[in-house]
């Protein structure tokens, strides 16, 4: 099959890669279309010594897996995990320590033409829901992952950082919980779409710097961090939601004397993401960018590094 | 009167410092005995931009001030707040946006003859609380501030990084909460203090990294947190215990992945350390190394900045 391949120095693309084949408890998987996002970026730049197939955003249909699920179109949690392990039983499979996470650790992703999914990971998408939308499940569910970790209130004072795909994604979740989010970011256009979505917008260079009760930086950026711990209110809470590979250089005065909560955000559960895109009640496909063949993916990752750019999706 | 003085440069001795005047709603305070803490060992390296007396943990008492504390032995909360403010109405008057902080943020602190503090900020010590006792009264107020932040259930597996002053007294808080409490530390004789008083202890060279629900970094070195990082389960929970003024240079990219929590804790209510000083819950003078006279409080803080100095108390 078709697939790109991230040799931890280049990425090619390979034009008859091994197809994976769907062992037990597994399903192999067509992939309709895939999305770039910053972490694979992060990967292309070191992150997690990654080497094989990228690519963990993703909708597709089960060529090969059990009966009923066959032909269905289908999404899938990125964490495979032992389903043994004290996280695993805890509930927490997304934790387990023996997991290996599609494109991202010891497991190939959906930059290819199929992918195999453990069956436990996999989730129908509803039938209203096209596979333009569906593609964002992921990284939706990881802006539902703030509200299984935090308790937002309605009248919670809430700012996101940074007003890029998983910035918007982030605060049109978190506008579902309080009536108050601003995002702060760079790009005109992109804050013109979320002020459609009931969002607070401020650009950059029109912020006075005040405190919020919830602060979330998903700027990606180590600079993000500093503006995020500046903006939260004592005994607030700070989402970091970004992966950034670099090492930041700072200051945890601030946390400690203005006794910040910080937490660490990562993979969500799918269902609540799946829910809210078949009740249209957040709104992705505007976030789309540019959609590019599979084999011109590594012009689609480039395009996908520049500043600025929206999602650019991968269509196999 | 006699005062140590820090004029951002150098401690000096003042044998003729302006006595403060009791301002309304204030009491002047005849200082018995004061605790040199690493946070004034900080801020002689620059912390806050401190320029005063420095001191913010003593035991006093009360010269001038209504009459029904005339006499009496006090301990006094270090934030003198505003009581004006929302952070002030909320109860969380250690947030005062406006507060002066003593012997750290222009406030004259405890390192004097004599010292001014609000009423609000003051406590009676219990009769049964010698003066040598009542002087931990701040820090293990810090200790126990823990256990307002973090919902600490007897079955945690927690760990303490550090068997300093700080590291020992939160230490044998936290083991009042779990029965599960393990310092790391470097000095033989404090480990062999704590573990009389039911924590378990491991020494640095025989030190095997595992994973914890909840670890507290209490070394005050940039390097702690590395160590703590690495030892928190996913999931877990970090507090910060210890400011330290410098930069540190690390990846925050641990705590988006296991979606750690990380706190920040400062400073504690008086009440409840009383009440464990009182009761004989937590022991604390074994914690002095040495009780200085104030006229040789520039030796005494010299003393304290070595490493691995226990408590150094200055008599006024």
């Amino acid at each position: 099959m078709k697939a790109l391949y991230w040799d931890r120095s280049q990425l090619r693309l390979e034009s008859s890669y091994r197809v994976p084949s769907a062992e037990e408890k597994s399903a192999l998987i067509k992939v309709h279309l895939a999305g770039v996002c910053s972490t694979d970026l992060q990967i292309f730049k070191g992150y997690m010594g990654f080497k094989g197939v990228p690519g963990h955003e993703f909708v597709g249909s089960v060529v090969e897996g059990p009966e009923d699920i066959r032909g269905k179109r289908v999404v899938g949690e990125i964490n495979f995990a032992c389903s043994n392990c004290n996280f695993c039983r805890e509930g927490i499979a997304r934790h387990c320590q023996a997991r290996r996470v599609m494109g991202i650790l010891n497991a190939d992703g959906a930059f290819a033409e199929y992918v195999a999914v453990p069956l436990a990971n996999l989730h129908l998408v509803p039938d209203g829901v096209p596979d333009e939308a569906a593609v964002f499940t992921e990284p939706l569910a990881a802006a539902f992952e703030i509200l299984e970790q935090v308790q937002v209130s309605p009248n919670d004072d809430v700012l996101i950082l940074g007003d890029g795909k998983l910035g918007s994604l982030c605060a049109q979740v978190l506008r579902l919980a309080s009536a108050h989010v601003t995002v702060l970011g760079k790009h005109k256009e992109k804050l013109a779409l979320l002020k459609k979505a009931g969002v607070r917008t401020v650009q950059q260079q029109d912020w006075r710097p005040r405190r919020f009760d919830i602060v979330v930086e998903a700027t990606g950026s180590a600079a993000g961090l500093e503006t995020a711990l500046g903006a939260v209110r004592p005994r607030g809470i700070l989402v970091l939601k970004s992966t950034v590979a670099e090492n930041h250089q700072l200051s945890l005065a601030p946390i400690v004397i203005d006794e910040i909560n910080v937490i660490g955000s990562r993979c969500g559960l799918f269902p609540p993401a799946l829910e809210a895109l078949r009740e249209n009640r957040v709104s992705v496909t505007a976030l789309i960018e540019k959609v590019y063949s599979l084999i011109d993916g590594v012009d689609a990752a480039a395009h996908a590094a520049k500043a600025g750019t929206k999602k650019i999706l991968l269509r196999a």
